[in-house]
């Protein structure tokens, strides 16, 4: 229990900060899915090219009109896929990062093929890009010890866990947090009878502004997260100008990238820096509960 | 990986479309889930049964108020048993095409069964009215190489599929996208405890409205889909008619049918035109995934 | 497909309906869920013994208070229950009307149960309170041919289903429908972990007054649906009163029961009369599609 | 079926009430549902340990702005592996109570294991603070016969039940209410795909402050519960701030803890005090119902 934590101290003199980041996901978690043999449908397939057709490119065009630099994380199998993709992005000074390279769900993937899959998209990005990734994003969001370990080897910050406001430390991964409560994902996304109905664009649009002013106030950080697929509709690329766009010219809020957010927690003095618990199941402390 | 997409070029002037497009399933999906016999209960028919009652006479006298030619996908059964359904759709000047024949859902349906009933659907819109159809959307939205193959055949359009904002070429088939954001059965269908609960009509009035402002910025295509059974109840016709008068006087917008629409596309030369992909499961990429 | 339906005639100069009824269900669906033996939990008892604690005063006295009477409809063992349940709604002047014995879920129900159920019932009611009933609703709504016959031959109107916007005779029966649309429980009710979450009651209370008001423009009946522990809630009393408050100082709204809009019904000459169909399931139509 | 129940008496002069509980549950329901053995995962432990890192204290600063004091509900392995949680309540004046050892869910657990529980966590509360807790609010809110004996065998009020808008007695165990409705996991809760999306902040807002007005009027208790990791994110700490300070300002409400409401209602003349059923299943009424 933390009765006093200090204040995050950004830098420039901002007071809170705010990140566009994309997880570029287009058709990857329908291949994971669907690993061992795709259905003959194509529905969901359509569906998802969207985004490489035309969400990606609107929701670009967005950022460059409102002058923000997003967070794109791309798994391997995208990037190999759309050959121009990490390349376009680089050109127009985005950022670009790693996410699996077949959108891996952690509770289906071995530790080994967690390393392999993530040497592999690293290799991949150095052929496409010439350059080496300094980050990470979990598909899922979901991370284990094995894979904050290999993060830490391969000097990559994390951005997939929901334990502060701001950047913090965790087995020696920096991390830079993120919300399913800022992800389009989880109030947008529907493929098919049995899927939640999809939320109006402009009730998240109020509750993501509420977050923002609350940030501000707080002097937090504000992640958002969206989908190409899912935020690159003409309505909501709108929604999510409007946004961002006042935050631009708001000199106490620092709209910046993940790979930023995290070069500057590195050199915070007094940080959050905790270590996964190694945790006594409950049975294991008392049998009787067996 | 697309970075820069064509404007779609609407005809006569236009800048954007609009269409109203109705599902008139009935109780055609009911008849499908239970086709190896019906339970008992009267409920779910009653229900449905509103719209060959009052909903979809309401929905059309909307319509022709409103000056506007909607696009009516008929199941072979509905057509069936109510004989006087395509004949006065057509009288009024209103577009009818396929919707197949018990609204096979496609992952239980044969690529054999799907030929037969698109092919009995068709003979019986001759019977009843005197012309081919020649447009299909699917049941539920599903689509398969095999569908595609057999509405080339046929010279059928299609509007059943996620791809794009404007009409595109699949496979040699003229597709007339939908969306699940403008479908009505996602947010009000109920038929009984489990299903989610009814979202709010002037909830979704907003939402469509956010919508149709945004395909008209962006020169898109507003693709409405209704069923007689769910959107033909009193507060919803009014709310529809709100939603689309305002479009009709308006000069930029081309109000118009999924066949009009397709036939448009047909004359457009640099168009959006994609092949399915033979996509290779990943087990069969690298057998470790297995 | 009725391509023009008939204006339906209310009295008294009226153009539209409304009626305030309420589903008295209590425990009883708890106790018939758990028929074989009620688990050792008490919070959904506790939870559901608030109508019978204050939420069915609370809502009577604002009745008393704006001037309706309301539709009752009691299970039997609710009745057995609270004995001067039956006795107090009448002395208020307002109707009471069957709802099965232990709210019987059709599905789970033998003709022979049905049958039983509702003599004891009528039985019950005939002993607490000296008068036979004349309506009955089904728990869950549903609905059977040999319930149809039952309710006929016992002449007893029916309040269960969704075919029509005013009342209409099917079977012999007379009909006075409903609509989950209009039903506090599939917006409100919650349980525990696994249900849908409750929606604010100003969300319902724009949307049925939304719906009041496309009824009194189209003609229609305006049928509410509330229970005793969901709604008898203070502030869901409060929107309650709001929505009806200004029906009855409307000189065009017809505020009555479901039995006065029975009685009328069987006065009216043009009125929807149906048949349940007997309906050959597909696999017998074309063994093809077994 | 109760017709008339009293008005109940609030002390000085005030006529409703209103408490700001708070159900510390931390990692505990993790802990407990994976009580055989952890998963690798640590999103959720991370998502979850937001609270006793950042909410609960941003919570507490709250209270203390606007002139409040909460009662939180901690379980015991809780505030064993925080120390400083309870001591920190206790010395900002908040009350604390029990919650379980391990968030135990009743339908999983023994009556023996109950009573083994709620003996540790007394023990515990007594070696840390020195006190001997009196209230307890039941994991997930679940309630038996056996777990009212033991509390008032040990002398505890109970915060578990929704029988009544005000404080009752039950098995002569004081009964704080709670209600679904106020709670705020129902609500927000996200922890992964398959969730309920989270519902926007100002939707709560304006239906909890819809609640506490209706209560003021009827003369009811607002019994608001949140959770530490849930709500003590920012813009929700300013949304509860919103909601709670017109209430201490209000000279009509009474804004207090869950054991002066137990304590006052102790010493209430007429009041409701009812005893559980011991309910005859319907099967053993009447054996042909089997």
């Amino acid at each position: 229990m933390i009765w006093n934590s200090p204040t995050y101290p950004w830098p420039h003199g901002k007071t809170s900060a705010a990140c566009f980041s994309v997880d570029v996901d287009a058709t990857s978690p329908y291949l994971w899915q669907h690993r061992d043999g795709l259905p003959k449908g194509l529905a969901v397939l359509e569906h998802r090219k969207y985004g490489m057709r035309e969400g990606l490119a609107r929701m670009v065009a967005m950022l460059e009109r409102v002058g923000i630099k997003g967070s794109f994380f791309v798994p391997g199998v995208v990037a190999e896929e759309n050959p121009d993709l990490l390349p376009g992005l680089m050109e127009r000074g985005h950022e670009i990062a790693l996410h699996g390279y077949y959108h891996e769900i952690v509770a289906e993937t071995s530790d080994q093929r967690f390393t392999d899959a993530l040497e592999a998209s690293i290799d991949l990005f150095v052929s496409q890009t010439g350059q080496k990734p300094v980050g990470f994003r979990s598909p899922a969001w979901e991370m284990t010890p094995h894979m904050l370990a290999e993060l830490a080897r391969l000097e990559l910050w994390d951005s997939s866990l929901m334990g502060s406001d701001t950047p913090y430390t965790i087995a020696n991964v920096t991390e830079v947090p993120v919300r399913w409560d800022n992800d389009d994902a989880i109030f947008f996304k529907f493929l098919g009878a049995g899927d939640k109905s999809p939320r109006p664009d402009r009730e998240l649009f109020a509750q993501w502004q509420g977050d923002v002013g609350a940030q501000q106030r707080s002097g937090g950080l504000f992640m958002l997260t969206v989908h190409d697929w899912i935020s690159g509709r003409a309505a909501r690329v709108e929604m999510l100008e409007e946004l961002f766009a006042p935050l631009v010219n708001d000199p106490t809020v620092w709209v910046t990238t993940c790979g930023a957010l995290a070069a500057h927690h590195e050199t915070v003095q007094i940080r959050l820096d905790v270590t996964p618990d190694t945790i006594t199941p409950i049975n294991s402390r008392d049998p009787s509960y067996g």
